[in-house]
């Protein structure tokens, strides 16, 4: 959060997700920076970082492998995020808005003028993303393919995005009016955490199988509130205090 | 021309014009497929064909390089087509119209649901299309790109237009009518051969270090206009009758 306030608000962060080939990271970096984007983050690249490969293949892109923010995990990536839209083919089972790549650029534009910091996810190469990075997401995003035949590369569909994304600059506004600063994804990861904590010492996740899928199900559903920071405030409050009324259960049960 | 007629309807002819590594036909093959696209023209590819990097590198997507139309130039590979788009970053000196990929695409539904042949030429990886290509074109089609960094390859070339080719299925149709058979290519390039002959022997092309441009800026005028079938008959017709009023000068100059 040491960057430039204008800098943060003019783009999205493209975030590769444990990318695989310092190859692909590298025509990742060459396909932004034709579309003019630049803020590359890496989650956990499989080959480490820096990488040669990497450097080589981005050629005149180098600077946008340079200034890549590496971080460990989807959550430390997303963590300065108000907005996350999650590119793949598949996470349909997860109720969450799909858009094409052309409205969701559209909307990632509106919501940056309109002061939210945004970023996209991009999967690992063979597998994509995983359900514990999509839950993470507020949109998901699918490129319209020939079914038949679906084979985009992460370099591709970091591609298409940000042609997609140049290509936003110059269609219709959709206005975004926040009254309040939108939440943060770990302002809202925080305030889940809390309340799964607060809701496995009430025993709610029952039976214990299940557990996975409540959760994914609970954050599925916040993830498409558009939480102001205040909200979150109020929220932790609520929980707090619902939890608050049975302190018997919740000292029996902490211990 | 033995292909069957709902066939040739169905979608552009993409024509690689002299690509030169096969990985890359692979790739653009793979792009192709990726947004339904299998109508390949391969001109006079550098390393021979077939190729077996392009094999390897297509993967589930080789049946569109063994169905690919190996043609020895773009002259050869555009005479079907009656309308020619041109993808280049340059060209804007020759006065064609310009779209962007959607644009064209859009264009190139609506032209092929009126019974037209269309083909997109992409040029080789390094130099792209040459002018003696592009004056082939009715149209040029530029991605809009970021001017500091324009990188975008063959096989990303063909993607992007590719998706846009996808996209335009969904969009609103504009509705092209023809009242008479559009000409092709090439009768077309037919009609401006003959004229060409005739001028000569008129001596029109002078300065002799003229000759190219001058004959680059009829055939983009031509290339304009929105011949018919009849149109060029009647082109035909005319330039004769001109050229025979004087058959004195034209029986001492071929001479």
């Amino acid at each position: 959060m040491n960057e430039p306030a204008a800098l943060a608000l003019a783009e999205p962060d493209f975030v590769l997700v444990r990318p695989q080939m310092g190859e692909n990271v590298g025509a990742a970096a060459r396909a932004m920076l034709n579309f003019g984007l630049s803020r590359m983050v890496l989650v956990a690249p499989r080959d480490g970082w820096p990488n040669d490969r990497a450097v080589a293949t981005a050629s005149g892109a180098a600077r946008v492998l340079d200034n890549a923010r590496l971080v460990a995990s989807t959550v430390e990536a997303v963590g300065p995020a108000t907005h996350v839209y999650a590119t793949t083919a598949r996470g349909r089972e997860l109720v969450k808005p799909v858009m094409t790549p052309e409205a969701a650029m559209a909307d990632a534009r509106a919501r940056i003028r309109a002061g939210e910091r945004v970023a996209v996810l991009f999967g690992p190469e063979r597998t994509g993303l995983e359900t514990d990075d999509i839950v993470l997401a507020n949109t998901l995003v699918t490129v319209p393919v020939n079914p038949g035949f679906a084979s985009l590369n992460l370099a591709q569909c970091v591609l298409l995005t940000g042609y997609e994304w140049l290509r936003s600059g110059d269609a219709p506004l959709r206005e975004i009016a926040w009254t309040d600063a939108p939440a943060t994804a770990a302002e809202r990861r925080h305030l889940l955490d809390r309340l799964e904590e607060r809701l496995d010492r009430a025993r709610f996740f029952w039976p214990e199988e299940r557990r996975g899928s409540m959760i994914a199900n609970l954050r599925t559903m916040f993830s498409r509130m558009a939480l102001t920071a205040t909200d979150i405030r109020t929220l932790h409050a609520v929980f707090r205090a619902l939890a608050d009324r049975h302190p018997a259960r919740r000292d029996r049960d902490s211990q």
